[in-house]
């Protein structure tokens, strides 16, 4: 920004014509002026603590982006953590927590789990769906939500879905995981006048094709109010509900 | 099967050496023995009447048809009539009557429509999917079933699907035709205890893909019992149908 | 409901033992009681007006449904309208109104498009995504929300996009309509924190296979926060935005 | 249901006025009423003995199960046994036996494969698809089915299979379990009158596509009456296979 | 050639040095020599009369075709000819003779299907094969091949196909062509020890996917010895044959 | 750009803080400033002239269109163009000219088509290549680069290909356009040193899918130095060609 | 047969009537005579030595495989061994031989490889595809056929097919295997007036999909008379090979 | 060529006809002169140094190779190498260098990466597209080009990208390499005049179905001047970038 100060300082001082400084100007934003305001502007309005993502990253890699984020943040969330890796991190972070189900280590922050409020309803087909629900989950608390779990109310068995029904509406966003068939996000949001936001999984196997059958069901749900992300991606869901909850309790002016 | 008399004839008089039955009778069964039994046999067993499909046969052909099947059966169906040609069918065969519903036009024979039994269920998610509903249902009772349709029960209100469940298990099969997610079928089979038959349609639009979508989620039904059958194929639907309602009728003899 | 009230009649009255009390309203639920409450829960919570889906229905019928609508709401909106038969309702219905851009047509309810706050922004990328963007605007309108249109700022010229921003955040949801490569729902994604809510649309030619390409692009966004509808389903992304936006203006208890 | 109860007496001895009861009972199928009585439905009608899926379930897990099952029902089925835990199982449990074929474990229960009448005739193409045909076999003795094998009569030698067309309409149902281009299904269903249920395997390789080639083909099957599952389901088509059997030994009342 | 007669005379005159001639030599294959010599070639190798494919050209520019393919062979083949231009083609050409069926005009030549001898065997499954049936036989006519119609014998009766398995022994070779599963392929290489050449057709709908199910399965055809072409490509079928009854007739010389 | 001057000037005269001049600049590029300045820019660097293109535009829309190109170029030139508009355009602008074979309208410019040197070879395999060949060709000479034409030169007949062989290193860039199998960009890329671009046509039928079998093929062309577009996109070729040329003309510093 | 030999003595004695002798004969052709004179006929017929496919098969089945094909036809020839498998079989069988390249083991037999005569051409494209190229040829020369094997030859450098045509015409079948874009099929058969069957190989990645573009290639060719197999089938195009040699030697009577 | 001079002296002499002499060179570009003149062409041509490719070959044939590229150039360069094998080499060949980053082990040769004109520029858009992009890189530095790397700034967070724009033009080519939506491609052309050679990459997970996401948004790319190359392959998009940079430095005459 040195440049700039000295451009603009030069100006007032009549030793920066006009002209010049509007050259200057002119691509400054794309190379010094946007990148750092920009950035500012990102954090203040995402809001979304940064979640990182470990496939493809070494172990001592891992460690050293927990620290920095620690660092930044006071807390960290890593997801896609194989149980390995998890172990070796807790270790390393002794107030740190690995939790195999959602495959997700997390360290510091705010009390995870506690809030009472249930921002967010996670609802899952079968046991299969499980981690990612949890993905979602954790990520949605590691940004400070509440979250309900209602686990296992596929529609094989449409009356165990029944009985959740007005827990569905006390939350402000619902979030469907379901591999197989995917059959859950229309039932669901044909129950409930909350956004759905729907993950297929690719658990199942033959014409599941990994997942390419839940994520066409959900896409084609005929029950309206039905986003979907993609496959397995149990973050990508809690990237929308964190941007609806913060919506939510920010307003308009958020 | 002259020649057979003859070469039987001939052996038991002496006139045609054991070795030479023999040869005769090795390629008989593929040529002529073969062709006529097995002909009656599967007729016998079947008992299906014959259905005709009009798409690629011109009027005249298909007049000729019905005609012939009208002679050998006392009654004839054809499936996937435009409404052009129903009602050039309807003119030319005064008994006959063309329901543009099912795209099906059907001549004499016993009382269709009049049996009360209802051996068969035919249940639809939407109004899209009725033509090919009808086209399972005209064929079932131009077989001599007794068919209960219910339609427009999909699952995005679950609440009218609900009302219908001890219909469900009054009939010996269900039959659910749905198109866009294809969730029905999931919900229904998990309702009941009667084997399922789902029909994908190519209602829809986008990701539906012609009806891959809902193809993907009862081939991935969640509830076990469902068999599927090509997508838009009423027709198919009612072949495993009819063949499971003359097991009931006929019993393990059949 | 009257054998309902019968039975319970009954049952105060000794003329109804509790156990057959208690057998009735085992299947209750699904028959009658079911049906009922839970057509008056789900009108009370969606609160989203009745949107007509044109295709496969004759002129007749969508007049019917028109006159119906209007009756019960006051207003109707029907959507995919080919433009003959958008004529033909306009001359019908003398406050109705075709728009052939949006290929939809409405008729009385609330003053559409005069609303000045801006709860959804409306983005496309070019021009052949407008009919798209327009089913998603007029729905939104009819159910009463302030639309913003942003129209033709692709990716191919990021600037044109840029001049937007500070637009995308006074508004509650973002609704981006792209094909061929479907880029921009990940651009805009990444320079705003509303909630995204990306239409693949069937624009474009060869490998853009109907619409698949934008379609696989939107739900693979690098930036989080992007939830997918169908390809070309305008109404779709406006039945989750609506479903947002009664959640902003009715908080929790809605 | 304590409740329930109290709100009955109340009303009866006046302390609860009829429409608190009214009110009540609104809201009462989908809490505690549906999941109890229901629940109770299913099990009365499918009849169908709850079968256990391996895959993503540790050892213990696993055993647990098996125990909760043989408690519950005298008996216990594991579907998709790997060879090690198949070992592990059989030594926890010494009346459990593990068939590597079907990759299944059971355990108890009704003597297994001794019923003499063949409800089920078991066909398969080659030997490649063996083991999704025992796991149909095996499921289906399970539940007290007989079963009768038919391997290894792949189209490639028409011959093999015309040798067993009698044993065909002896059976109720029929199973066709086939990979490579799955042509076999067409070809019974044209020898027999009675429902196939056509099972498309993995097996095969290049333009197989993992079963795609067979799932299609079976699907298309130019002989009617095949109804089509998952590829390498051999447990759904018993699953449909129960159904009808069911049907047939229970008739309408079942 | 001109030059290169002037290089070797010069050549041997010694005006022109040998390296001069070596440089000149590099170059020639691919500019005259080459293009000249290998056209020769390739007519008397190939000996295929030339087969025009009529879809993308104007009705006149196929009469100058046809006019220019009798001048040179005395005989004319067009495929894929609509009925309205096949009316024009027999108005234009006396001795022409346009074949719906097969979609095909032919004109002079040697007296097509005269010929005794049955080189190849064309088999089809059902009605809607025929007119790519036709394609091939009447290309191989054409050529002055035998050709043995055996039409309908598709395996839903698999005995009609096997009062057929002499007929197949007797020609050189077989071409299956087949929609919907496409299964007619194996079965009848399983019957024969000749080659066959299999057309999957786009005759069928829903799952057949324009002709994507009988290719799969004919690709996946569990008996050995079938090579499959390209979808509806009779003409594609007949090309094989003729090189494969080329060889037969010409011995390894040819 | 007034409010900027305003603010500088204020700055300098003091009326204006720095740290308000600073929060203003920080917005200021995505606004008013990069919309202005990155347009400049961008007509600059690309230099290419706006191609209009013609679907989904009405006649009088695009009569308006090349109203304004011939206005701000002195040219026009409009793609895709179906005959009947094509006549349309030619009959309203005189010195227009329509041409059938690449389905494009052009208008004024320099003298298309004069130009001696040949920076760009077109290649196509098969005469139905032809019109998207042409659609690359007009475009590119339309720019004001030469083309070198050398059409239905397949791999069927590789001496055809051989012949031309000098003619691809006397252009800069050779531009590919073949359907079926388009084997021919990979021999094109293995004669010559050349960058290729290569186009996949839909032409074809049956498995070619459209043009994916092409490609594929392109995409994995064993032969290096193949760069793909999109199927039938001759202009999306032109658009890289072009690329490549100016840079030749301007060198790195263009 | 002793029960037909009895029938049919009976039948001459007067012991059996003529109707049950027919009654008898009807069902026999299935039953047994079908089985055992179609079995004779086949083998006859088709004169190709069984060849043992390895996976799914432990080795001591494999072994007693080999010694099965021994004792039956003097030699054995097992595909796809993998080379620990490989080294077993070699160990177990003194006589036998391994080939690492073509994953195939061999055992007795006709001198293999040593015919002069090249009955078929094996051409591959590159380096990856000669395990299939070599599954082909050790195949054919198992059945006693000479290979001509030109490895390596793809269209990236068309001059070292070039320099093979020659080869080409002194054989009777040529097969082309390969991966990436498959053109070599295309090219060769452009050369040839042989017929062409073509394996398409999985080497290659990315959009190559396993196979699936130069399969599509394949099928596109186009140059007439390509025959395709399955993806990595070099067994496959041996069996057609086979066929058409045999055709070869033994003319219209083989 | 001993032939052809004896030829040539021979016809010289008068002991060769002209007429022997022409039938000798007909065939000869064939055989003898076209393969030998042709690989010098080419190699002259092309001027791009060989490149191996590790996947499939054993660490000695590697070994091997590399001391024959290194005869032979002085220099060798082997792609896709995985750590154990680079390890093998880097000791093997004191004088090169593994890089894991990239896959690609390097030895000899023109000091690689030291040139300061930057030829092309390789952008990626995430950290887990980088071993591709290294692959093209260094593929260009082996061939002699200067490469600026601009890693990590995909469209997630458009700031950070448009701060490169400069950078862009300073370079020949644009190298893109993105997976996951793979809109990069689009921005980045939007943003320059140079050509854009776009590499879809298989990171990502589900939805992105092994690079077909990117792929796709790669080919329908809305900023025109975007060429695509297979899936992963950096190695591909570096052979046309040396394509470009060598027509720049060489000019038309190149």
């Amino acid at each position: 920004m040195d440049k700039l100060h000295q451009m603009l300082e030069g100006y007032r001082r009549g030793r920066v014509s006009k002209r010049d400084l509007l050259a200057y100007l002119k691509d400054l934003p794309f190379e010094r002026l946007g990148r750092v305001t920009f950035d500012a502007h990102r954090a203040l309005r995402t809001g979304m603590k940064e979640v990182l993502y470990a496939p493809g990253k070494s172990r001592e890699q891992l460690a050293r982006l927990v620290r920095g984020s620690l660092k930044a943040h006071g807390s960290a969330l890593v997801t896609r953590v194989d149980p390995e890796t998890g172990r070796f991190l807790a270790r390393r972070f002794r107030k740190g927590r690995y939790r195999r189900g959602g495959r997700i280590f997390s360290c510091g922050g705010a009390a995870v789990g506690r809030k009472r409020t249930k921002d967010v309803a996670v609802i899952t087909a079968g046991a299969a769906d499980e981690s990612v629900a949890e993905e979602a989950a954790l990520t949605l608390e590691h940004q400070g939500w509440g979250v309900e779990r209602i686990y296992d109310v596929g529609v094989a068995g449409i009356h165990r879905l029944l009985g959740h029904v007005h827990a569905f509406e006390s939350s402000s966003v619902i979030i469907v995981v379901a591999g197989m068939e995917g059959a859950l996000a229309s039932v669901v949001a044909g129950l409930t006048s909350r956004p759905v936001l729907a993950v297929p999984t690719s658990a199942g196997y033959g014409a599941s094709f990994g997942g390419i059958a839940p994520l066409l069901s959900m896409l084609n749900a005929c029950a309206g109010g039905v986003g979907v992300v993609n496959i397995d991606s149990g973050f990508g869901a809690a990237c929308v509900a964190h941007r609806i909850c913060s919506l939510m309790s920010g307003g308009r002016d958020g």
